[in-house]
């Protein structure tokens, strides 16, 4: 494929730190960053410096080996305590992304083998998160291969938030197929919500897609409406935070209103996600907690105060999208179709 | 009624200028501005230190009338001549404000009348300039009466953008009856759209609200849709710029989406404007010029960056919401009901 013209994150030289690309820093300025304890790698994650569910895993398991790789010392059990010391504490940095817990829950299998040196140990642990930010890199060309079926030259897509390469180890999700589709010469165009409160669209699908040399227009959340009125996009493209065993989807708060327009405007709605995220012990969409966020994101979330200090705010950070209302679940096996629940449990396996 | 515990507008001392609410502090700082040239009334009309269209055409009329009352002449024609230039003036302030026009219509009919003294064409101007705010209270009064018909104890209520008493002289039209239900004891809520991107409803509808002691929540435009399914508004209620002569209404941009969500969850969604809106000349809001906005309100409009500084932005100010999805239109004449062209034509008489 065409290299993408950032890197969301890679090694330093010896493999003893991780530079990220700092994105609470996007649009304003491009700055990387050096992760060089563990201290720096929570801070990293908690302050959301990287984000998207895989990006915040696969950051997880290369600044644990990188940690345990640039130990100065040779002790084996010495610094097998210190790495699942770290674990334990990465793993927890984000309470809600599933992909974190898994992601440590790998590298604790290797820490947890037999090692007789400990260079052998970091050399494994290397591997191993190498292997899981491939892997990821596989699974999002995947759905976009899958997802580029659906695309016609010069088709327009309409998405939401951020879901795409800088919140994965490669070309995102939702955006996979408008990458994909975009290498073919098909010349994909793409309008952005902002995504209020935190503006991941505005900020970074806005960011990245420039940077691909990809057609993006940004619009606020409240526009989208009458842009399928006036100018329909051919298609309505988003990720997902988890998805019910019945295909009912959690995403990012704006989904479910963008999904109830699409619907009413006849445009076809794709959640596009690994099958990681599908829960199969979470039966509906209602049984899906919801995070509500701090009220000063919506009063002063821009450093000003853009309401009174102390009126009530409602922000949920996720809403929930029914099944009824998506066309189709693109996974790295493939588009799902409904009913989704026989099709999603035989991807899983 | 209860008096609200802000005033929009008033005079000065003496009628020879007027005291008006600056807008665009809010809600940081409440902050009068006194007005005593034309170069003061027309900056406050463009910088939007008074809106909505009301409002606008009220703070054109007190102001001329001060102006005048200013003037240290007994020299009729001397004083008729500066009026009629301030008059032209002050009607292009802003183009699109239909009230601006026609209120400065109402004050050339008395500067054209015969005077035999200064003063008393000052005196002439003032009351017609009362008039025209009485009138303007007056209205709101009777479409918050008319409103209030919709209310039970405690119902909630969704609303987008400002269409209250800081867009008017009296109670606003779309807050009118919240305004008249809680005065009534009836404990009436609100939820407030932020309203990107100038955020009319956390900045001025929020914070009008909590002054006059009515419950009011905050939420960002895309969170609309997860309230309706999560804990559905009973009534959703908007103002109007401009209503064609079949029903449909162009307004605040998000108002179409929200029309559209109301609808998918049978939430009734009501259009309150006094008469002078409708447009019989307009057939159909496919008809309705729409304004662009100016790209960096998106990319930047809180002083920082929000997006790439050169990203296109997709920001029309208005949409139009078809009069299909529309449950009533509320004016000063009552609640009319689909098919609106009869109804409407009726009532403008």
């Amino acid at each position: 494929m065409a290299e993408l013209p950032f890197q969301q994150i890679r090694w330093t030289d010896g493999n003893t730190g991780v530079v990220i690309l700092d994105q609470t820093r996007l649009p304003e300025a491009l700055v990387e960053k050096t992760l060089v304890d563990v201290e720096h790698i929570e801070e990293a994650i908690v302050s959301l410096r990287v984000r998207g569910a895989p990006l915040i895993g696969i950051t997880a398991a290369m600044g644990l080996a990188a940690l345990v790789n640039g130990l100065d010392t040779s002790d084996v059990d010495m610094v097998r305590t210190r790495a699942v010391e770290w674990a334990d504490r990465l793993a927890v940095a984000r309470p809600t992304a599933v992909n974190l817990a898994w992601a440590i829950g790998r590298m604790r299998r290797i820490i947890d083998a037999a090692w007789s040196t400990s260079s052998d140990l970091a050399a494994a642990l290397i591997d191993e998160a190498d292997r899981i930010h491939e892997e990821d890199r596989a699974m999002c060309r995947s759905i976009g291969e899958h997802g580029v079926a659906l695309f016609a030259p010069g088709s327009t897509v309409l998405t939401h938030c951020n879901a795409g390469a800088l919140a994965t180890g490669g070309i995102g999700t939702a955006l996979a197929p408008v990458y994909v589709a975009h290498e073919r010469g098909l010349m994909p165009r793409v309008f952005a919500d902002e995504t209020r409160p935190l503006l991941q669209g505005s900020r970074i699908t806005a960011w990245e897609l420039q940077q691909a040399g990809i057609e993006v227009t940004v619009l606020t959340d409240g526009m989208a409406g009458a842009l399928m009125a006036l100018d329909p996009p051919d298609l309505v493209l988003v990720g997902a935070d988890r998805i019910a065993a019945n295909g009912d989807v959690a995403n990012k708060i704006g989904t479910y209103g963008l999904a109830v327009q699409a619907h009413y405007h006849s445009i076809p709605f794709y959640v596009l996600a690994p099958t990681s995220t599908v829960d199969l012990a979470t039966p509906a969409g209602e049984r899906i907690p919801i995070e509500y966020r701090n009220a000063d994101e919506v009063r002063r979330g821009f450093g000003r105060p853009t309401a009174p200090d102390t009126i009530p705010v409602w922000s949920p950070a996720f809403d929930v999208t029914p099944a009824a209302l998506i066309s189709g679940i693109i996974t790295e096996h493939g588009i799902h179709r409904p009913p989704y629940g026989p099709s999603l449990r035989e991807a899983i396996g």
